[in-house]
């Protein structure tokens, strides 16, 4: 009952820190920025994976690989893409023993090597659309990193598309931040708010950036992924040319969008509590732990089997641990198994066997009831299923708390400085109003598609439209 | 009707080269030794993928994910290791516009690192065993690439165990080289040979390595994965110490084993044929196409409407794609999925449709059959599984054909050099010896169970076992 951890109320980002540690999530790294993702971490990603896997390829979508290594040349072609990502490559210069003669970039993100491959592929509108989804990792060096927020090397699915048409390329790349915004919602049960990033924060390279974002219990937010409309300029850089409909030479319109390792954090801030994770249950590796509670000289081994069928009709529904190890007490496992934030716990003895029911104990209220054994495959994902929309509205709640109108930099400025916080205002979309956010550490997250502010929240303008401000993770 | 394969009897490595790049399973990458997987190849590997990982997770072991980058003292604790592993590397020197002060391997292979972090997490025998696989990409330089069978990035899993026995990590070892073997022949219908590397083939470090190798149609072996028993000389490189069951401190006993998506170009080599591609059922993207037959003037509107409902009928069941493109005869499309491979071919014209029947065309025999519609949903399962067993007894005829005995060196080994092939023999297991071989371009691919061979394939010592000769991939 020891290894408290920091209160994550006065100290959320100690709090975070300490437990994807002890809950065993991730493990530092021997190397600079990089992590290590311990099963219990790594299952958490595999499952939100697997959904965001049958997304992409419900939309039509297919997955394939791209080399690692980018030539250093091919950040060149496109003049924003190079200034953009330049101060945080990796690069090799030597291998095999040699001094290589053209280094080779460790992939940032996969455009300018993907777009190449392209222009190969795409000679005939009947080439088109091209939709091609990678699951890679990638490296982008951090001066600061902090595991799954923000890491040297991370994981993530890029997805890149070619379309005949801009109104192709639009509809793409909004269908994709669409199931972006269904995964928080449906799988990870985090609101999410979505909209366009300024010319400033979006993607080196591209016309349009969309991006959703979490404002995580601290009022900070959290940028959870993008979609890029890039339009023509990377298929100019490439020489991506294809014969149209007409017979005549044309480029083909392009979009990516990719989400990462990240969500893994955003659902750890987003649901945990005091006494450690709180997992959200379509995603949780575990679902049910089933604990059995026995005395010396009880009928363990009679219990022990009830538990094994218990299991075992659960098993079709739900992902079910028992845990029997004899060196730890009820308490103790109790309390482990709340750190590492699984949903149910079953508890069962000889009594309660007796009786034909076990105790179910609910992560989320801390609340206990008895449930008859020959309901419990009906009643279990009801219950799972219930927790979801309980983490999700409760996500909604405190996103709601952290979340204020503000009219003027002036007034919300100090209050997000000193506080965080994330406001909604206008903005008369001038970067130099922009630029005065960074005082107050604050930048615009996204562009909203409402319009309640008439004025910019920094000059006298009239807002074009209303805009997000927060400190950014 | 163009695009001629070259003759796979006579210029098999031609037809190799070429049957990948028209089949779309590959492309070059620009980037030396590199490929990129085109969707149709990847979803191949990722058929290959999903076995093998339900594979690894029902023996007990957990997905966990490991840095990219690996620093370049990590090698050298392991001599053996960074001596097999140093002309192969490639290596990150600069990142974030700086030189590092320590440069960074990209990852051949992870034992390094993993044992480090093993390090940190074995302290007590109850943390035994620890069974961890990983998904990654490795590079190893290589001077020379061809796609799936060598490149420089290429994709694998690889699993890292520690025991508190050497027998347990022995069965282990054991185990997983079962696994593999069972996938090769239940999955990919590929015939294999498992055996013992000698000393001079083992992995660099390891106590024994395990492998199980193809014989190839031209007659060449094809090493399709290994196991290693790495025993405790890695846990002695990292200071891997807990506590035994007698309180004493102990060093564990460790295994690595892996396969790669080499096992893609193994079952190219295995089952193909002039007309291109054959894809073992268990693992083709599709296992059925449907191409309508029909003339402008019938009745299209019908023929499609019944072809959407065979493919709702199918598809619980088998993987089912409908080819109703207008701008390619029947013709053209029979020869472009014969050359993709698919299993097989529902054709059906208004003629079939009134008859209430469907042509299957049979890609392995070439045969064609008339199917009853309300039949197909039982009739395609037990074909695709008919395919399977008749490409494995086929791959396993013509491994027998290229596979022979022989008594000496002398004799089989200017055979080998000029018409290749794979000899079982005698060995003395001296290293002289096994250098005897070559002169020949072959070498020792394993060491095997049986002892029919009473002397050494090269001097008059009698026989420690047999050993398999061949060249190798």
């Amino acid at each position: 009952m020891s290894n408290k951890l920091p209160d994550i109320n006065t100290h959320f980002s100690d709090w975070y820190n300490e437990v994807i540690h002890t809950a065993e999530l991730v493990d530092n790294a021997p190397v600079r920025g990089c992590m290590v993702v311990r099963p219990y971490g790594w299952s958490i990603w595999e499952h939100i994976k697997d959904n965001l896997n049958d997304r992409i390829k419900k939309t039509g979508h297919h997955n394939a690989s791209f080399p690692l290594f980018i030539p250093e040349s091919f950040f060149k072609k496109e003049a924003e893409h190079v200034e953009g990502f330049a101060p945080e490559l990796a690069v090799v210069t030597h291998a095999g023993g040699k001094e290589l003669e053209e280094p080779l970039v460790v992939r940032p993100t996969s455009e300018t090597i993907i777009h190449f491959m392209f222009a190969q592929w795409i000679k005939s509108w009947r080439d088109l659309p091209l939709k091609i989804n990678q699951w890679a990792n990638v490296v982008r060096w951090e001066k600061r990193s902090r595991p799954f927020l923000r890491t040297t090397e991370f994981f993530w699915q890029e997805g890149h598309t070619a379309h005949e048409t801009h109104q192709e390329a639009v509809e793409e790349a909004e269908l994709m931040l669409q199931e972006y915004v269904n995964l928080c919602h449906n799988i990870l049960a985090i609101p999410v708010i979505a909209g366009i990033k300024s010319n400033r924060e979006k993607f080196p390279g591209a016309e349009k950036t969309m991006t959703f974002e979490g404002i995580m219990p601290d009022g900070k937010a959290l940028q959870m992924g993008t979609s890029h409309l890039l339009s023509q300029s990377f298929a100019h850089s490439f020489n991506m040319q294809f014969q149209d409909r007409n017979g005549e030479l044309a480029y083909p319109y392009l979009t990516s969008w990719g989400t990462t390792t990240r969500l893994v954090g955003a659902l750890v801030m987003t649901h945990g509590d005091q006494k450690g994770l709180i997992l959200p249950p379509r995603v949780a590796p575990i679902q049910v732990v089933i604990i059995p509670i026995f005395k010396a000289g009880q009928e363990k081994d009679t219990l022990l089997a009830k538990i094994q069928e218990i299991k075992a009709q659960l098993e079709p529904k739900v992902r079910v641990e028992i845990d029997d190890s004899e060196h730890k007490t009820p308490g103790a496992k109790f309390y482990h198994w709340e750190l590492k934030g699984v949903p149910l716990r079953v508890e069962i003895g000889p009594r309660d066997l007796a009786n034909n029911q076990v105790v179910v104990g609910n992560r989320l209220t801390g609340t206990k009831s008895f449930i008859a054994i020959d309901q419990l495959s009906q009643v279990v994902p009801s219950l799972l299923d219930d927790m979801h929309h309980a983490l999700f509205a409760r996500a909604q709640e405190r996103q709601d708390k952290v979340t204020h109108n503000g009219e003027k930099l002036l007034n919300f400025g100090p209050i997000i400085a000193e506080h965080n916080g994330a406001y909604k205002t206008g903005w008369c979309q001038r970067p130099e109003c922009e630029d005065e956010l960074r005082q107050y550490k604050a930048t615009t997250r996204c562009i909203l598609t409402t319009h309640h502010f008439t004025e910019c929240f920094n000059c006298t303008r009239p807002s074009v439209s209303d805009v997000l401000v927060a400190k950014a993770y």
